[in-house]
């Protein structure tokens, strides 16, 4: 961490942060510049966090130079994480591919997707038991009878499950049916759900938040991890912008940047991502291009009666073809799908 | 709601929707217009929300006319909400102030800032216990022994209390020490916590989310009048810009736009809103003449030594200072405070 | 456009409304709901948007239904624009590259730059003689000498010239020099640079505004149609969000959205779009894949030493890798390179 | 300056950047830390602001200590600037009004408006020749004849004249008829145009731009002042954010921010900062608390018929109100009006 005294700082005030410091255990370089001093502090700076350096007299600013995360971050795992979950896994050269509806809405619905994913070779289904709307009159989803649903899926199908916890009660609810928890972009920072989800075992999808940065991102998965459970799958899904033609905006350089940044896997949303099924295939091709993980893709049997994101889903034609695509794709850039 | 057809929709598209729609019980009026046909839905919109009728065919978008919440718009209550706690009202003639550290960081920190604001006539303490914070390595809350602090600076001192809840499971524990409960920007759309909120009896301050538009803050406020709680006192806190001097971009003209379309009471947080301490008493004013209910204010025995957000906290001195200032402006304005 | 009335609006105001609609020439269609009244207006509606309406008695909104701009729309023009300059295209099945320094620093790092990149089968040369710089300190170009540095390239290798105009006066000057004029992000919406490019017969590429939507960009556009030029290249260079990992944030949505809206060729920019040159190739992979018609990327025969944009500039050595990366993975997708 | 070394740097690489930092001319100081060495630069790094130091081998980032503006800044001129306009002046104790119609759009109409403004005390008076609309189908102002109509409103009110430029061009022209020259939002980085402007002798009103920071703000007039004008007031109008109740999110907090960073007056603009005219009179007010030199508001004669920003236009009834609210909290701040 570097501290920047104001312009108009005493001999006194540099002083007094200096004997601070070293009085905190910390190690200090004085650098006096033409219009300001600056001192390098030496230590393990997150004991620093919560000092509140800046009201101290002559100070300006303190400038974070280390990321806040430790867990997270390429230096501390400095190869990829390769989560393995059933037969597959994420974070090696296969793309996984994460299919299903939005939402649970009946056993019919559900079983004839699973059905169909598994004749396309998909890995995992998704499908929410516990939706969060942003109306309460929005349907809010069939909760533990959703989660039976899936279960029965998985049992004829194979197919591993992918469902979203909303709160602690639904996440302790959920980890007895599911084999990967979906944490959604509105609860990246519920922090009382990221400490849940690390104290249990099962593989976590850590959307980002709709405004959220990749330090952000990252630190809500650090939460996740600092209470023990390594198994995180980022996944970006659209960040708010002013665009609207677009639901969100799905932010692709930050595959490659979470990339550099971090040892974890990371895939993309483009149903969320974009809320327009016709562009889910283009933007598909291209999260590959970019050198995603993984997709999460949104199939409905006819996603004209979906009752949540119907315009986003595709329909099994249009599910078919993408698969195509993304074989296509993902074997002309030397990866398996 | 207005449904947009597509320029090159066929007649029979029309004719569609139309049908769909007597099906369901709505009536219809077609408005053919020189380059797109419009078609009127009249009945309960709410009730098409879960339809994604973008996918018919021909159609090119639905335009929602009405707004999507009900309890909390001005429409249904067309007089301001005054809500009642201990000898104290918010929403009437009065400037409510509510005043404490972000955190509860010791009985004795707590307890001489509550005898302080008692001697400063203010009606609120607020400190948390529970503390949402980015990074895991921060401090986190002293958690229920928080709460037992300020039930105990409560006894002595008759303030009512305010704290935060982040969870369903801190929730049920803060509603057995404090007179409001908190919900923070964080976790205004952590729907599973609104819901519980609206189960319990007491007033809640929701504070708007950091990227919200006010349409999602009062949505969120109908997830807990949906339960059956009406207490609801709107917190404007600041929303993230590009803005970095700030903390966030307190929103001012949010205040006078509530009033215009809810009844419920709103008030401003300049603390978290501005990020910097020197910025609240200018900011406090301001948040008066632009007409809010109350402030939402951090103070702190020792901004220096405060293990959460000093910066933007005021010391007694300060805060004295401020109070004359509320009094003052709201005076001048014909408000109490 | 529909105009919606407010809940409380009276049989007066909803006639007042018909009335003046009428006595200005158009046709209105009157839905009552069961909530509000809403009357479509059928007719030119561009005639309307210098009214305001919404001051009526009884009128809360006006919805507008019709997209804004006419001629940059593909209603207008339903095949995809292709723009001939010299022996290149852009808009057809070809990926057009455009490349070349942030700024021309002198003779010879140009020609330099422009003998490499012609030996890589590269179509356009890019440089900038005029540099829109957020601060006055910093390097701003060598104006006129700049243009003729690029023209001498030109005479040597055939190459196209690419170069930005920030004004009516620097446009003139650009104009006498180059093939294609740029005009920049923050000029977007400098209608009179716009109308000045509009009276002319070069083509331009319009780079998207920081924070502007799709709808605003093809507004620009349909200024310098407007005028009379419509050969248009719009670049999508990245939009500002709160992420600060990259310097903007591609948003290669924009390209499959633009080829819905438009006729008009659309190209990408990853070199501005993401401010790091090691992002360069996966993000310019990726904008193939989601249907670019061409690449604009930084080179500089040493970065290191550039005296603009040096971060997010690949050297000779880095290009010449991008370009086989673009020619396999446009020709995989069946496009030439 | 600070460079952040990577955590992987080899002590040649710290070398590396020493010895060309030296060969520049600057002074160096080293502070290995526990994870990465950072480099503190000595001497006046605006000289370094072209060198892409992130490029060096070992090199993580750089990281600017210093403001880039200095001739805007606190530091170069502590007092407050106040500039005399006839017999106005801004930044001073009075808080100036700058008011009139959106457009000039007959000399009847902005003969009334000023004579109403001068019966109601007002300085000075504000119309726009020419309009930067994002549709060319919108009314731009009646050009040069708009300027006439202004100069014969000074010429029988002795009203000071405040109207925009949007080019190089429209500039020339405008400074032959008005006293105070606006530079718009949407020009607030058209860098040609601020330098022209720094070149003339007229005060400038240089509006915020839609996206940008404080810090962007203080850079554009520094493009002025750097030509040799320091006659600039600053004019928060309200920035882009998710919000669309309002038009703008005006951000009030940035009044009392540029007062600590600039010497500069600032002044503020409810009518474009909110699009909506019963929001004027709250957030005029919530201005003056905030500590604004001056306020910039859009009165019509009959609102409902402008060709121009009708919906945030009061009328001169709405106005006279609102002037006495100025007068009164104005004079109750200790402040002239």
């Amino acid at each position: 961490m570097v501290i920047v005294m104001k312009p108009q700082a005493r001999k006194e005030d540099i002083t007094g942060v200096e004997k601070l410091l070293k009085s905190m255990g910390f190690d200090v370089h004085i650098s006096e510049g033409s219009e300001r001093t600056i001192i390098g502090v030496i230590g393990d700076k997150r004991l620093l966090a919560d000092t509140p350096l800046e009201l101290l007299p002559g100070v300006d600013r303190m400038v974070h130079i280390v990321e806040p995360y430790k867990l997270a971050g390429r230096a501390f795992h400095p190869e990829n994480t390769v989560i393995k979950i059933g037969n597959e896994e994420i974070g090696g050269n296969k793309v996984a591919v994460m299919a299903g509806p939005c939402a649970v809405e009946s056993g019919e619905q559900l079983l004839n997707t699973a059905r169909f994913l598994k004749s396309q070779g998909v890995g995992f289904l998704r499908g929410g038991a516990f939706k969060p709307r942003s109306s309460p009159y929005s349907f809010q989803g069939l909760e533990e009878d959703g989660l039976k649903i899936l279960a029965e899926a998985r049992d004829e199908t194979g197919l591993l499950l992918v469902s979203e916890a909303v709160s602690e009660r639904t996440l302790e609810l959920a980890a007895k049916y599911v084999d990967v928890i979906q944490i959604g972009a509105r609860n990246m920072q519920n922090f009382a759900l990221l400490r849940e989800a690390g104290r249990m075992k099962l593989p976590v999808v850590l959307k980002r938040g709709l405004s959220a940065t990749i330090e952000e991102w990252l630190n809500a998965a650090e939460y996740i991890m600092n209470e023990g459970n390594y198994n995180i799958i980022l996944c970006e899904r659209g960040i708010r912008t002013f665009e609207t033609y677009t639901r969100n905006t799905l932010d692709l350089s930050s595959i490659p940047s979470v990339k550099e940044l971090s040892h974890l896997p990371v895939i993309a949303d483009p149903s969320h991502g974009t809320g327009r099924w016709n562009l889910v295939a283009p933007m598909s091709r291209a999260a590959i291009a970019a050198g995603t993980d993984g997709l999460l893709v949104e199939v409905h049997p006819s996603p004209k009666e979906a009752l949540s994101d119907g315009p986003q889903s595709l329909n099994f034609t249009s599910f078919a073809r993408l698969m195509d695509d993304i074989r296509n794709i993902a074997g002309f850039l030397g990866r398996e799908s």
